[in-house]
């Protein structure tokens, strides 16, 4: 889980349309959540050890290339969302991004984050 | 549920002191939560409707007095957290206040606010 | 879990103090929910096996005493809600009464009641 | 979420048969459930908005077509079920048809919905 | 759900590789886990009874076959995890060799089983 | 949470008496669970930090006494629970007293722990 803040923001858009698109979400004091986050990796279980990818490494791989980054963070501040308003679908395929690169064995298949208990977004590549 | 950002700082600490007590939660340009919100009021259940307090009624005041002045905020900036740190514990004594004064029936027995799915906060008054 | 349909009706309110009263939950078709029903059951520890009471008897008398009698059921035709409006504040209490007078051993602490997952009922005696 | 009530029934089996295919579901005076609807849309994320569908939108979009028409209501009664059994799996197919004719932006991927804890019907199209 | 204990460890590493591979879950007194297990079986609904695959008999399905078999056991020293890690994925294998196998109707699309809230693991067929 | 095995065994009973209190729990080669622990400390709110306890150290203590303890373990050879059976029961007093003893700071209020979605134990002190 991820408890990052941020600010739903485009400068494209006058402040008219940036109300319009985000409502609430648009408050420049910024706001937050707990993103829960889901990744999904494919691949043949290993008949030696029973496992696709050890589950510690994959732990540590999320949290040295997306939790130590974004969690307590705002993601408005991050140098991925200069000019990328950081809205949960384009931190899901932030991501899928950061992880396909550092993933050692398997397939990302995909990574969902959920945003509020109420909404999720998923993304499994192009 | 209350989408929003804090950043957990105060004045009469230093710097080193603010990092040692809440580490990654002083980051400066804040961060956010799911903050979910638990309110019970007791008293006798009404021989006609069936009731305590009409929920219909508890949620429109939840609404108007907590979230509709918190949800897509920043906590740090709201009048009711100068000079006083926007912890969860700040946070579920200010909710039950604002719940208490504006209940028109019933006792309010407590507050309940989770921070996270691992956090949560318990005040049931003096 | 209780899967039962209620509608909230009261003889003693007109149409329109009734539809004031519970809304779309007035609707003459009634309509339903997924009751979660949490019970504590308070005492001692016995030395022996380590218990206060054994699970599958408490799962048992639930079942025997709530369960059967109003899963897969219509609440408002149920003896108990013959000029009683079936509200879960109603229903808590009902299910407390039942648990009491079946219960073998140790002390019922209280009942409580999930409607949805946005309210709750709880009911520990007078 | 959505709280309705069904009884499950069809006119083409006698009582017994009845009896034998839904067990208590075919209770005559109905039954509910609060049933969680979880619905995907597919898309391109806008380079501008950050978004593939708007979620006020798409909420809006799902309040207008099925939770306004389906909420505190008995399924049974609704036209779209006459002569057609309100199982959760053809409520699923319902859903997904009227999202799908309503939806302004997006591909409809799938309906999802749960009708207790412990089940879930998925419709994603023919 | 399923409450079982498992050991992990295989003879064709020696007892530091072991330990390497699977930290403390090679623990040689076992530990263990309330396995939850998620079945999606496909196919068309049938026009008179609005089901796929009646509930009860899935029920009864995975009852008879899995969990009278696994639920407060041992993993470990069932004869389909002789010479085979009992780790949760080959657990989810087995399942869904187990259910393909007894399922009297519809396709086995997916078995997916949660070792904790933190992970799940999913299996498809070939 | 913890994931940890036991098996519910006394030698004070025989054979067909333990398995009439414990049935399938009573399996000779144990069987286990993912343990779900809820701590409450109680306190004033410290008008400086705004935190009754600060929550990392809280956290550090459950993992150093309980945690690290019984976290991958059968809880059955563990030396507080010879002579003494390791049900749910008993295991929430024992973390109730290990916390008790370890906490630097405020009132221990409750220790709660669920054994299963369907169960849970509470003890707050004589």
């Amino acid at each position: 889980m991820l408890s990052a803040s941020h600010r739903l923001h485009t400068e494209t858009l006058s402040a008219e349309e940036n109300q319009a698109a985000y409502g609430k979400c648009n408050n420049p004091h910024g706001h937050g959540h707990n993103y829960v986050i889901e990744v999904l990796v494919g691949g043949d279980v290993d008949a030696e050890t029973g496992m696709v990818v050890n589950l510690a490494v994959l732990d540590e791989v999320l949290r040295r290339n997306v939790l130590d980054r974004f969690d307590r963070t705002n993601l408005s501040v991050d140098p991925l969302f200069v000019n990328r308003v950081p809205t949960t679908e384009n931190l899901c395929k932030t991501v899928f991004g950061l992880m396909q690169d550092a993933l050692p064995v398997g397939k990302l298949e995909y990574v969902r984050v959920e945003e509020t208990e109420n909404n999720f977004f998923e993304y499994g590549g192009e």
